[in-house]
């Protein structure tokens, strides 16, 4: 098994897919191929051409397949691998859980585009600033607020104790909310230590930082 | 089952979950939130802020549980009724169609914006200028194309000869393409003539004109 990933400061998306097989525990190399400025014939996209037809990261590869969408991919892996649980074991809340996931799939576009991923640097006064003079963005906080709000567990994951799927959507989140300091409830502050303790988002985190 | 959808002639997102369940004949009662401006204090909103919480269609009803997006939908109805086959069913071959409705579900922004669909109308003249003028929109219509020329049979669904849930997915945009005269290939002429055959697409058609 093969992830092609984007720079571990920068790539949301990369960072997903990642962040499902690491703590599941499933085998894969990894293959990073630095983020440059997307032209054609740039060393990224050229990288890409030979291996997706989207020349978007993540990619996975397995044996003749190819999987280029981390949703697409957190779905087969979650085939391949049913014993392992990646996402929650009851037939509801697995379904509660693929609309939060398709909901950042989708969405949150003005967090995405005012508030790019950039792990190891500190934006706490542009983030006061962009959450002030932006509707948007705090209609995205507040929506994705209340999403972990809804936690069972106080110090728990978004559906229930255990790491899922549905919280691999939403770590890169918690690293914009960390480095852009966006003002948040005691409860989500809670989610965010949740996430930023579990083992895989910590090897993320300090492969970022080695990074730059 | 309740599912609650927009006007037919309009809303692409409920077409997609409402042609699941129709081709599947999965029983459920529909339920239609007509359009309007999408103000807070207007029927539409209003409506769906007693049943979503994102306030948009589609939205699954299922006793307790409520889905709040169509590809989650999908999923879900897949995982309930797995005997008939809303994906297809070998597992690469799934990923595969995970990963094209993915692209649907995240992409094609041009498109989607430029062209929004209107099933009964007319806009071959606006189609052509939209395309020689917008890059984009031609990217757009170039993957898709690209996308639709993998199927297996000439006269074929997007995954083998039977319909599932891609189609659903590109069935849309079929709707586009014919109402806004784009130029597209013999191929996905085919496919698309593929499409407007199926019985669960003539009866969303037949409403959509019933409506206006
Ligand atoms: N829907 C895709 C989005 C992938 C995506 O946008 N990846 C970004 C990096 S995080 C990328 O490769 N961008 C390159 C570009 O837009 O040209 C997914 O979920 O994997
Ligand atoms: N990702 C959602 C998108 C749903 C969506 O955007 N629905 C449109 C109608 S087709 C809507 O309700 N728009 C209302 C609004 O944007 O306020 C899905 O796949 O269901």
């Amino acid at each position: 098994m093969d992830l092609y990933i984007g720079n571990k400061n920068y790539s949301t998306w990369s960072m997903r897919a990642w962040l499902v097989l690491q703590h599941f525990q499933i085998p894969f190399t990894e293959h990073l191929v630095p983020y440059d400025d997307f032209l054609p014939e740039q060393n990224f996209k050229q990288t890409l051409a030979k291996i997706t037809p989207v020349g978007k990261v993540p990619v996975l590869k397995h044996q003749d397949l190819i999987v280029w969408d981390s949703l697409a991919i957190c779905e087969y892996l979650a085939e391949l691998f049913p014993e392992r649980h990646l996402w929650t074991q009851d037939i509801k809340t697995r379904a509660y859980a693929r609309a939060v996931c398709a909901e950042m799939h989708s969405g949150f576009m003005a967090l995405r585009s005012l508030c790019p991923m950039n792990i190891t640097q500190d934006f706490t006064q542009l983030g006061q600033q962009l959450f002030h003079e932006n509707a948007d963005l705090q209609a995205d906080i507040k929506r994705i607020e209340e999403i972990w709000s809804k936690r069972e567990y106080p110090k728990g994951f978004l559906c229930g104790n255990e790491f899922t799927i549905v919280d691999a959507f939403y770590a890169p989140v918690v690293m914009r909310f960390k480095s852009y300091g966006l003002p948040v409830s005691e409860s989500s502050q809670n989610y965010m230590q949740t996430i930023l303790n579990v083992g895989a988002v910590k090897a993320w985190i300090e492969a970022a930082q080695q990074e730059s």
